[in-house]
C-alpha cells in the first residue's frame, strides 16, 4: 500500500469516505496527511484506509533532509539558533487538530536547508514550551544561553519563540543583554507543517538579520499577510497586535527598522540601526529582575483595593495601564498614595497602546504626577512592565524611578512619529 | 487699554517680554489670550501687560452668540445634546496650561451655531466630569436621561463625553438601550477653545449622524488627523487607540459605518446600518449591571492568587485579557478552576486587541475551554467586560454564559474582516 511518496497526488478511500490530494510529510507513522484542493490538510489514520490510488507522481519534496553540521564557510557568519518552543517550532496533531510544540532546532534546519546558505548554522533546543507559559525565569535562562553561544563563537543568535509573549521576552532580553551582535527573536503564526506556514520565511529572515552588522535585540515577523517580506522590529518597540494574522507584530510608536525580502536575501533599512563592525562578538548579561511588579489595567469601576492587595503581598512596583494620556479614576488616588507611601514604584502607561503618556495636560494627570506616579513616556505597557522588573532588580528605588524615564535601549523615543499609527 | 477685540492682530508688551498675535476669546476676565504665529495660544495676565498696540483690525469673530431656543423648523429633526464633561466641552486654564471641564451644552451651541442648521437643537448638561472618573453608575444615569429626552420628543440624541472611557460608555449604552433612534457619543482630543480643536467638526458630525434614519449607539470622532472627515463607529466595536491623535478612535475588527463630511453635511455609508423609519421614537432601558466584574490582564509571571482575591471579595465575573488567541499561563489554571467552581463567570478576550479569540487551536486554549472559560469571540476586552457586567446583572449564570457568545448588539461579527487591521 506504500506505493506513494510525499508530493504525490493520491486518491484515498476509507471505510466511510474518500479524499483526493497531495501527500504531505507526516510526523506520525500511523497517519497519512494529505493536502486537499481547498487548501486544507487532513490527517487520516492508516487503520481507516481501504485503498490508496496514485493519480500523479509528485515533484521531489521541496525540502530534503540534510545534516546539521555541514562544512564551515569562511564567507558566512556563525549563527546559533536556539529553540524555545511555540508555533514556529510546532506541528499539528492531526488526530485532534490541535497544535503541539514538537520540532527541535535541528528539525528546523532539516526542514529549511536554505538556512545553510545564509550562515554557518548551529542549532540546539533550549526548552520546549508554549510562550503563554514563559516566565521571567525563562528570560534569564535564555540570556544565559545566548552568552554561552557567543562565548563559543556565535556572531549572531536567533531565538525561536512562541508569539504570544515574544514581545515580553524581547523587551526583557533588550534590558538584560549588553551586546555588539544581533539577537533576533522569531516566531510563526501557522505551524511549520502547514502549507500556509509563515515559519520558513520568518526563520530565513531572522537568520538574514542575525548575519547583519547590527547589534541589539530584535523581532522578525511577517510584514504583510502575503509572503513578500518580513519586518525587523526593535525588541523594545514591538507588540503582538492581532490574534491570528501573519503580520500580527507591529512596531509601536515607531516604524520597523528594516524590510527583509527572504527569497532574495535583500534587506532594506528604513531608519538608522545601531551598527558595529570589526569587533569581537561579546555579550554581557545582567539577569537581576524584580518579579514582584504588577500590571493593573484601569477600567470604569475598578476597585482601588487591588493596589492594597499587591502592597500587602510585598510587591515593589505597580504599572498602571491607565486611560488616555495616562489617567486613573480619582476614586483610587488614596490607594495609589498608599502604594507610594509604602515605597512602591508606581508608573503609568496607556491602554491606548499607541502614543505617549502626557500627564501635564489634564488635572487628573497632574494630580497623579504630584502624588509621585512616574509617566512611562512612549513605552507601551508590556515594555514598561518589563523595564520596571529590570530596574527594580538592579537599582535603589529613586534611581529606578529616574531611569524609568531615561532611554536605555531605544524604548523611549524623544519625538513621536506620526507615520506609524 | 481695551481698544481691541477678538480677532485683532495685536502687539502686547509685558514687563518681561512681548507677544504678537491674534486676540482669542478668553473665558477669564483678567486674562488676554492671543494666538501667536507659530500656532500656539498664550495666556497673559492683564496685570502683567504694559501696553497693547493694535496692528490690524481682525475679521468679525467666526461664531456669534445665539439663543439656544430658536424657532423650530419642521424640516429638521429634534436633536438633544446632553453634555457629560470632557475635552469636547472643556477649556484651557491659561494660568496653568491645564484643561478643565467648563462649557455646558448651551455654551457649545453658542459656540457652534452651525448646529442649528442641522437640527432643532436642545441642550442641557447632565454632569461635568472627566471621563477617567466615569463609573457604571454614570452609565445608568446617562441611559435614564436619554429616555427622558426621547419621551420629550427627541428624535436623535448626542452625548458629549470625555474620550478616555467614551468607548466603555458607548458599549454600556449599547447593551442598556433598546431604541429605534440614533444615540451618538462624541468627544474631542483638543479643547474647544484651542484653534486646533477637533470639537467643532466632531460635534457637527455627531449632530449630522443623530439626524440620520439609523438606530443604535454610535461614536463619532475624527477620521484622520486633518479636518476633512469624521467616522461613524458602532458603539460596541470602537476603542481609543492613541493617546493624542485626533483620529484616536478606531473601529476594531470591522470598518467604520460611515464617513461624515461635516462641512458639506454629506454622509457616506461604508456598510449596512440598522435603519428604521416612520416609527415613533422610543427607547427602553435596562440599567441592571453587575459591577463586581474584574478585568485581569495576563502577563509573564502574573500571580494567579489575584483571581482568588476577587473570588473572596464576592466578584461574580472575571474577564481575562489573555495572550494571543486567548491563552493564560498554566500556572494559574488552578486559580481559574477555583473561580469556576465558585460559580464565577470566567471569560477570555485577547490583549492583541485585534482579531478573534480561538481557543481550539492550541492545547492551552483547549484546556481553558475544558475548564469552562468562555471565549469572547471578536469582542475587544473593553466591550467584553461591559457585556459581562450587563449579562450578570440581568441573567442567571448559565444564561449569561450562553449570551456572552451570542451577538446581541453587533458586538460579535460572524466573519473576520481582513481590511480593518
Amino acid at each position: 500500500m506504500e506505493n506513494y511518496q510525499v508530493g504525490d497526488l493520491v486518491y484515498v478511500k476509507t471505510k466511510d469516505t474518500q479524499y483526493r490530494g497531495i501527500v504531505m510529510p507526516s510526523l506520525e507513522e500511523d497517519m497519512l496527511v494529505i493536502k486537499m484542493e481547498n487548501g486544507y490538510n487532513v490527517g487520516i489514520s492508516k487503520e481507516r484506509i481501504v485503498s490508496i490510488e496514485k493519480i500523479d507522481r509528485g515533484e521531489t519534496p521541496r525540502y530534503k533532509k540534510v545534516g546539521i553540521t555541514p562544512k564551515r564557510r569562511e564567507d558566512l557568519k556563525n549563527i546559533s539558533i536556539l529553540s524555545t518552543g511555540g508555533t514556529v517550532a510546532s506541528r499539528v496533531d492531526y488526530n485532534t487538530g490541535a497544535v503541539h510544540p514538537a520540532f527541535t532546532a535541528e528539525d528546523l534546519i532539516s526542514t529549511f536547508p536554505e538556512l545553510l546558505e545564509i550562515g554557518n548554522i548551529s542549532a540546539r533546543p533550549l526548552m520546549n514550551i508554549l510562550s503563554e507559559n514563559v516566565l521571567p525565569l525563562h528570560w534569564k535562562r535564555i540570556a544565559e544561553e545566548i552568552k554561552k553561544e557567543v562565548d563559543r563563537g556565535a556572531e549572531g543568535v536567533v531565538i525561536t519563540h512562541g508569539t504570544d509573549t515574544m514581545h515580553y521576552t524581547a523587551a526583557a532580553l533588550s534590558f538584560m543583554l549588553d551586546t555588539n551582535i544581533p539577537v533576533v527573536l522569531v516566531g510563526a503564526q501557522r505551524s511549520s507543517d502547514r502549507p500556509s506556514s509563515d515559519a520558513p520565511l520568518n526563520l530565513i529572515s531572522a537568520v538574514i538579520a542575525a548575519s547583519e552588522p547590527i547589534k541589539g535585540v530584535y523581532v522578525v515577523m511577517h510584514g504583510e499577510s502575503g509572503d513578500t517580506f518580513t519586518y525587523l522590529h526593535e525588541g523594545v518597540k514591538v507588540r503582538k497586535c492581532h490574534t491570528s494574522r501573519r503580520d500580527a507584530f507591529r512596531s509601536i510608536n515607531t516604524i520597523p527598522l528594516a524590510k527583509i525580502y527572504p527569497t532574495s536575501g535583500r534587506i532594506e533599512y528604513l531608519r538608522d540601526v545601531d551598527r558595529l563592525e570589526g569587533e569581537d562578538p561579546k555579550v554581557e548579561i545582567n539577569t537581576n529582575l524584580e518579579e514582584k511588579v504588577a500590571l493593573i489595567k484601569i477600567y470604569p469601576g475598578i476597585d482601588g483595593e487591588i493596589i492594597n492587595y499587591y502592597i500587602d503581598r510585598g510587591y515593589r512596583g505597580i504599572l498602571l495601564e491607565g486611560t488616555g494620556l495616562g489617567h486613573a479614576p480619582e476614586a483610587i488616588f488614596p490607594n495609589i498614595r498608599y502604594a507610594l507611601d509604602s515605597g512602591l514604584l508606581v508608573a503609568m502607561a496607556s491602554q491606548c497602546i499607541n502614543g505617549r503618556v502626557n500627564m501635564n495636560v489634564y488635572s487628573n494627570g497632574r494630580k497623579l504626577l504630584e502624588l509621585g506616579v512616574i509617566p512611562c513616556e512612549d513605552m507601551h505597557p508590556e515594555v514598561a512592565l518589563v523595564k520596571m522588573m529590570y530596574l527594580l532588580g538592579n537599582y535603589p528605588l529613586e534611581e529606578a524611578k529616574r531611569l524609568l524615564t531615561v532611554n536605555l535601549k531605544g524604548e523611549i523615543k524623544k519625538s513621536t512619529r506620526f507615520d506609524c499609527y
